[in-house]
């Protein structure tokens, strides 16, 4: 007998009959004597359809009424997913995050879980029954409603999995688990049997939409294996996990890209002590998050050209933003680029192969691809190109490195 | 300075230019320098939205899951007239059943309120905010939530002004208060200026249908005096309070009908001691109600008819089990008939006067309108007739005594 927490995204809850769908994959998982927690989102859509609402009444919705709202979604979820497994002869009931004291603190919209009281859940586990839980919400000290963000739900299930001791955390999801890079755009793409929760960081933040980063984040500090798979289907999808010796033979484990920044460059700046923050406060002060910067000098002597990247969403105000600043630091001429893009390889195994960017930069080199600017971390190393190249990019990187073939765990 | 507790409907919240309409409504009662609590319905249509969900998963819902799902609807309602007072300037926050404790016993479905706590809404009164409270939902000692039945927000209003000790409740709805009759039917029917409780009741369980019973019940028992107006004007509406002297002069204060029941007799039953329980024992174990019970001696010696009415809904069962019960008890003989209505006329000041009943039944007869059964309690009349003579008795009752007069107290 394992205690399993199992989380349903919005598509797999999506109408009545995938409900239903729901019900029967985990009455199977009880039947097969185990102990379940079935985590919900909102069935597809409802989210969005509550925040047009919010809208309607006003541009700028109260942040509190606005998770009050959308708290709704999930509650509902819930109610149906209790419904119907009643329906189907099993035990079950669903709690809210008041109802479990899935305890926050006070961001709403974006808050972070501090606390979950675990006996409700044990003792109807011990019970026979099956705890069904709204994903995406909690309470803070006050009692008000909160809730933790797009893709909560999967914090809410890896959150509880660790409150619970849980010997396995299983997100399902509408797709079947975590692949080498996007099947859309690499038709040799494959799908990873492991990956560890820092490659999974890396590949989250860095475009891949399986899972909440702060959900990686928590499965890591807990040490909560995460299973990703398909609500349609019963392949076995991707474990993510700590890190061991067999991860670390793989050098790369995935190619990620990122189509939605736009780079702004600043040449020939005097080159004073202090100029990159004068530059970059202004920036961040309107919100705007910078992701790349590169400084290099420049051609001309006692002067710098600073390059970075930020969403494109903030572009234009970013841009009006650096022209303002550029004129009082002394220089004037400012360029940008939107069409560009980020292709990444992320792995473990990086930190101890010294010719991984090597091989990188070959790569691209042979198909002709120039390289703008490069940033590394510890397992990952990202690149800015002519958005034009992506497709062609991903595929050189993906062949490269071999990631098609599978790896000498996964062939034992 | 009053403390004024408000609420609207379902059709008063229906969209978001009503819950805007609602909003400088609210604004305008608390601009006056009065402390406002705000309660509300759901969305008109969002409730019965919820529970074809529901029947959609299962035919017979989970009750506690079924509580769970509607109470969605009135949360939604909060959140949005929360940020329409927010947006328009003014301080407001949004409570839900467990945020206050509104405690309630653990009826689902039909839950009765057992206490509220004050604390958290007397705090942000005094401190300037509006409160907007959910209707229709509580909590039970375990945390559950529940709902308090169809038109569940008016006791919910009723029992906060109780429990904060209010100067007013007013109740807004589709229509300007309580008339004489039905209006769509007599179109000399007239607002009255104040009902008392006990007319209201009356009025209420007979059919007329502004407020729910158990609100009515509840003012009554903690004499909390309601105004009942519609959202859609500044008209005075129609207080229901506590009788006065003013309000016995009235031998009648308005004409009700009621043609959502059906009749059935039984002719020569054996008369002996316990035979009307055997035969209601089977009926109220089906759960029906059975409203005028009339027992006479039959033509035929030793025997008795007897005659009762029953929901609509409810006539077919009944009638098997009653053809069922009668043939154990001796006779074969049973009548019904669908086609009837019950009019009736309620008014405190009959306890004092003893000519009332006579009137009405000339009045009937002036028309030509036979009366198939009497039923009569300290304030009300009630008749059983053909219901093709529905509008002709109603309209004819309204002239015998002259409610379209106003009253001594309401000329001054």
């Amino acid at each position: 007998m394992a205690l399993i927490v199992q989380k349903y995204g919005g598509t797999s809850v999506g109408d009545v009959d995938r409900i239903k769908n729901v019900a029967r994959r985990v009455i199977h998982t009880k039947n097969q004597d185990h102990e379940v927690v079935v985590v919900v989102s909102a069935m597809a859509g409802e989210t969005d359809k509550l925040i047009r609402l919010a809208h309607q009444v006003t541009p700028s919705p109260d942040e509190r009424e606005m998770d009050v709202l959308v708290s709704t979604g999930e509650q509902v979820s819930v109610a149906l997913l209790a419904m119907a497994l009643k329906d189907m002869g099993a035990e079950a009931k669903s709690y809210l995050g008041f109802q479990i004291k899935i305890g926050t603190d006070s961001a709403f919209g974006k808050a972070r879980i501090t606390g979950i009281e675990s006996e409700k859940m044990l003792h109807d586990l011990r019970s026979g029954r099956i705890v069904v839980v709204a994903g995406f919400q909690g309470i803070d000290e006050l009692d008000n409603i909160t809730t933790l963000g797009r893709g909560g739900s999967d914090t809410t299930a890896v959150a509880i999995a660790a409150a619970l001791k849980a010997d396995s955390c299983e997100i399902y999801t509408d797709v079947d688990g975590v692949y080498t890079t996007d099947p859309n755009l690499c038709s040799k793409a494959r799908k990873l049997s492991k990956i560890s929760y820092d490659e999974m960081l890396e590949m989250a933040s860095l475009g891949s939409k399986v899972l909440q980063i702060r959900s990686v984040e928590f499965a890591k500090k807990y040490d909560v294996p995460i299973h990703v798979r398909s609500s349609f289907n019963d392949n076995l999808g991707t474990i993510v996990c700590k890190e061991d010796e067999e991860m670390e033979k793989v050098v790369v484990s995935g190619v990620t890209y990122n189509k939605n920044e736009a780079k702004i460059e600043v040449m020939r700046l005097p080159d004073t002590p202090g100029v990159a923050a004068k530059l970059f406060k202004p920036v961040a002060d309107a919100n705007i998050v910078v992701d790349m910067i590169i400084q290099t000098s420049s051609t001309e002597k006692g002067c710098a050209d600073v390059a970075f990247t930020v969403p494109k969403s903030d572009f234009n105000k970013a841009l009006q933003i650096v022209r303002e600043t550029s004129k009082e630091l002394g220089t004037k001429e400012v360029k940008s680029n939107e069409d560009i893009a980020k292709v990444s390889i992320v792995g473990v195994g990086m930190r101890s192969h010294s010719n991984v960017a090597t091989q990188m930069f070959s790569a691209l080199a042979k198909e002709g691809i120039n390289i703008q600017m490069i940033s590394t971390s510890e397992i990952k190393i990202s690149c800015i190109i002519d958005s034009k190249y992506t497709e062609l990019a991903v595929r050189a990187l993906h062949d490269a490195f071999e990631l098609d073939k599978p790896t000498v765990a996964e062939e034992k």
